[in-house]
C-alpha cells in the first residue's frame, strides 16, 4: 500500500475556511450584482490560451510570471490578467457582438510572483468595462466612477473616495514644458507619490536631470488644492497653451459635472492630477479609490479610460473604458486590518436538530423554511450531546429542535442561539415567529 | 511594429457569446441556490496544485489527462475534478471543521482529453457532498435525491428520473454467486446496460466464462420489475444469503421509505438495479439521473456513497455520500438538443435611451429602477438610429426613451419591445406601470 501523502496547499494560494469562504462570497456577490444592475453581461472566457494569442502583447516583467506550458503540440499558458481574454473575446467576435459592448468578468488569474504576505499567485479579479466600436461617449467615463460608488456604499467597509484624472492633462501639460520624451518615466515617478511622498518626487525628477524651475512647475501643477470645481476653474484658467491639456481638461471638467448630475455624493469622489496609472495603456480619464480610514491599503479599485483594446489582433479601433478590483487581495487586507470579521459568518439561517425518527414532521418544517428562501441545515446525528456542539460551532443564529414531545403537541422549538431564548411553533407561523424574532433583534 | 495575432479560442474550452452565457449562468445559479438552501458551505479550493498532492491517488488514464508542468522548482497540476481538492481540504483541516462538513464547489476543472464533439478540456463541475466523522447517517443519502430532485424541478428542462441503487446489494449477489473476484469486472459491464443493451451485456459476461446459468441469474436479477416497493419487497424475499446483500436492501429499503416522507413525487425516483457507477470508489448508495425524453443524453447527475474520502491523506475514516453536474457538458447537450434557446437571453430589464443631453433628468429615472432591482442599461451613442439598433440587438423586452419632449411634459416612454405597446410614465410610477405591463403579458 502506498503511504500516505501530506495533504497541504500551495503558498500564495488563498484557501479559506468554510465561514471565511462565507465572507468572500458575500463581498463577489454585492460587486457581481452591482456590475449586472448596470446591464453588463457577464463573460466567462477560459483560464487556459494558446500562448501565442495570450502573449500577443505581453513582455518583460509578466511574462516571465506567467505559467506556461506544454500539453502535446500546444503551447499554453494561464490568463493573468482578464483584459487580454477581453481583447480576444471582442477582436475575434467583433462581427457578431453589440457595440457598446458592455461585459464584466469575475475570475481567478494566476502569476507566479514570488511568494510573500499579501501577494497572491491565484486570485480573483474583477472587471469591468465598455468598448466601443471607433467610438465611445464619454458619458462612460461618468457611469465608471457611478458603478464604483454603489459598490462601496453597497460593501460597507467605510468610507472611501474615488481619485480622478485625465492623462491628457499630464501629457499635455509635460508637452508644454518640453518634456515630452519623458512623459512615461515622469508619469511613472508621480504615481508612486503616495507611497514614497512629495520630496522623494521632487528628487527623482531631478534624477532625470530636469531643471529646477519646470520641476517645481510641475510640484505646483500636480498639487493644485481647493474643491473641485475650483481645481477646474484652475485648469481651465491656467496659461498652458496645448492642445492635448485642453482636451484632457475639457473631458475632465465634462466627467465631474456629469458625476454631479448622477447625485453622487460630493464628498466620495475628487479630482487628483497626482494621479498617472503608471502604464501607458491608459489614454484619458483614469480612476483610483482608496479608503479613507485605510490609506496604508492603497487603491483598491483602479482603472481608466484606453483608445486602443486589441491593436495586437486587429486593426479596427475599440476604445474603452473599465475598472478592476483585486478581491483576493482586498479581501486579505480587510480582515488582516480587522475591517472584516471572518469568524461570525454562518452558512445557514436556521440548523434543524431531530430527536426523532419521525422525519415526515420534520421535513414539513423545513420545506416551509427552505420555500421561504431561509437556508435550512438538517443535522443528522445520534447524540443528542453531538448535536448541541454542531449547533454553537456553527454559529447559526437560530435553531429547531424536533422531539417526539413537540410532534405529540404538534409544535417545534425555535431557539434564537444569541439571546437564547425558545419560543414554541408551529407549522402555520414557524416563518413568521422567526422573522418576528429577528427584527426584533435588529 | 509587431505583426496582428490571430484572436482564438482553444478547441475543447467553451467560450459562449453573450447571450448564451446569460443563460449558463442561469443554470449555474439554480443549482447553486439549491445547494446552499441546503445550509452547505461553498469551498473554493485552488485550481493550481502541488502534483504530489493532486495526484495521490490517481493514475492510469486520469494521470494522462492531466495538465501537469513545472514552475521553478514546483510541480504542478491543474485539478481534474473536485473531489481530491474536497479530501485534500478535509484531511488537512481535520481539527478545525465541524462533522458533518457539508459542502458544495462550482468549479472549472482541467482535462487534456482528446477533443470531440461535446467533450471539454475545460469544464464547470458542480459538487456537493457532506462528510462525517468515523460514521455519517444514512439520512444524507435520502437528502442528496431531495437535493437533485428540487435541481431539476428548478432547472424546468423536462421530466427526470433519479434511479437510485445500493452498491452493497450488487456486490453481495455476486459474492452469493461466488464470483466475488470478478466483481469490478461485472460491474463496468453492468453499468454501460443504457449504451449497449442487455444482450451485449451478456455477451460481455460470456466472454468472463461466467457459466450461463448464474449470467441468467445475474440478468433476471438486474431487470427485476414492479413499482420501488414490489421491487423492494421482491429483495427484501429473496433466497439470497449473503450479509452483505442484507446491509445493502436493508439501506435501500430505508433510503426509499424516507424519500416518501420527503414528500418527493414517486415520477421522480426509482430503484434500478442496473445502476453500478462504475469506479470502485463507491461502497453504498448510488445515483444516477435522466431526462426521461432525453434518455441518450445519459446520466446528467450521478454520484453515490464512499467510505472513505482521503485514505491517501489521511487515517481517519471519513465517509461521505455526494453527487456532481458536470454543467459544460450538460448546457452543451441541452442547446444541441433544442431543449434550450440561446438566442433570447436579454441581460438587461430595461434598456434607457437618452435622446437629450440632461443626463440629470434621466438618471432620476435609471436610479428609480436600479432601486428596485431591475437591471438597468443605459445607452450613450449619437444617433437615434444606433440607439435603437442597439436596443433591438440585445432584446431587451422594455426600452425608455427620454427626448427633451418628454424632459418638458415631465414623463419618460416606456415601451414593449414585443408589442410595440408605448406608455408614458412618469418618476413615481415608472417602476408599477413596468409591473404591470410585465405581468399582463405573462
Amino acid at each position: 500500500m502506498k503511504d500516505k501523502v501530506v495533504p497541504r496547499t500551495l503558498s500564495g494560494f488563498m484557501e479559506l475556511m468554510p465561514q471565511e469562504q462565507i465572507l468572500f462570497n458575500k463581498l463577489k456577490k454585492i460587486i457581481e450584482d452591482v456590475y449586472s444592475s448596470y446591464g453588463f453581461y457577464p463573460i466567462d472566457t477560459p483560464v487556459i490560451e494558446s500562448s501565442e494569442v495570450l502573449l500577443a502583447k505581453a513582455g518583460g516583467e509578466t511574462e516571465k510570471q506567467i505559467y506556461r506550458f506544454n500539453k502535446g503540440d500546444n503551447d499554453l499558458s494561464l490568463r493573468f490578467d482578464l483584459t487580454v481574454p477581453l481583447a480576444k473575446y471582442v477582436a475575434s467576435r467583433y462581427n457578431d457582438l453589440i457595440f457598446p459592448f458592455k461585459r464584466y468578468q469575475i475570475g481567478k488569474v494566476f502569476r507566479g510572483e514570488r511568494a510573500q504576505k499579501g501577494r497572491f499567485r491565484e486570485f480573483y479579479q474583477c472587471d469591468i468595462d465598455v468598448i466601443g466600436n471607433e467610438t465611445l461617449s464619454l458619458m462612460y467615463d461618468c457611469e465608471i466612477p457611478s458603478i464604483i460608488y454603489d459598490i462601496f456604499k453597497n460593501l460597507n467597509i467605510g468610507d472611501f473616495i474615488i481619485r480622478i484624472n485625465n492623462r491628457k492633462i499630464l501629457s499635455g501639460f509635460f508637452e508644454s514644458l518640453d518634456l515630452t520624451n519623458m512623459i512615461t518615466e515622469i508619469l511613472r515617478i508621480i504615481d508612486k507619490i503616495d507611497k514614497i511622498g512629495i520630496d522623494n518626487v521632487r528628487e527623482e525628477l531631478i534624477n532625470l536631470k530636469i531643471p529646477t524651475d519646470k520641476i517645481d512647475k510641475i510640484i505646483n501643477f500636480i498639487t493644485i488644492e481647493g474643491t473641485n470645481e475650483e481645481k477646474i476653474n484652475k485648469l481651465l484658467e491656467s496659461d498652458i497653451k496645448n492642445d492635448i491639456f485642453n482636451e484632457g481638461v475639457n473631458e475632465l471638467n465634462f466627467v465631474i459635472k456629469n458625476l454631479k448630475s448622477l447625485n453622487m455624493n460630493e464628498n466620495n469622489y475628487e479630482i487628483d492630477l497626482t494621479i498617472a496609472r503608471g502604464l501607458d495603456y491608459y489614454t484619458g480619464t483614469v480612476y483610483e479609490t482608496n479608503l479613507k480610514d485605510y490609506p496604508s491599503l492603497g487603491s483598491v479599485c483602479s482603472g481608466g479610460r484606453y483608445d486602443n483594446l486589441a491593436s495586437y489582433y486587429t486593426d479596427k479601433k475599440l476604445p474603452g473604458v473599465g475598472i478592476s478590483i483585486g478581491l483576493t487581495r482586498l479581501f486579505y487586507q480587510l480582515c488582516e486590518s480587522n475591517i472584516l470579521n471572518k469568524e461570525e459568518n454562518s452558512v445557514a439561517d436556521i440548523t434543524v436538530l431531530p430527536l426523532t425518527y419521525n422525519y415526515e414532521y420534520v421535513f414539513n418544517f423545513v420545506r416551509e423554511l427552505r420555500k421561504k428562501g431561509l437556508k435550512t441545515d438538517v443535522v443528522y446525528l445520534d447524540k443528542l450531546k453531538q448535536l448541541i456542539k454542531y449547533a454553537d460551532r456553527q454559529k447559526t443564529p437560530y435553531v429547531i429542535i424536533i422531539g417526539d414531545d413537540e410532534i405529540q403537541k404538534e409544535i417545534a422549538i425555535l431557539k434564537n442561539m444569541k439571546t437564547g431564548k425558545q419560543i414554541e411553533v408551529t407549522i402555520n407561523n414557524v416563518v413568521d415567529v422567526y422573522e418576528q424574532d429577528l427584527n426584533n433583534k435588529m
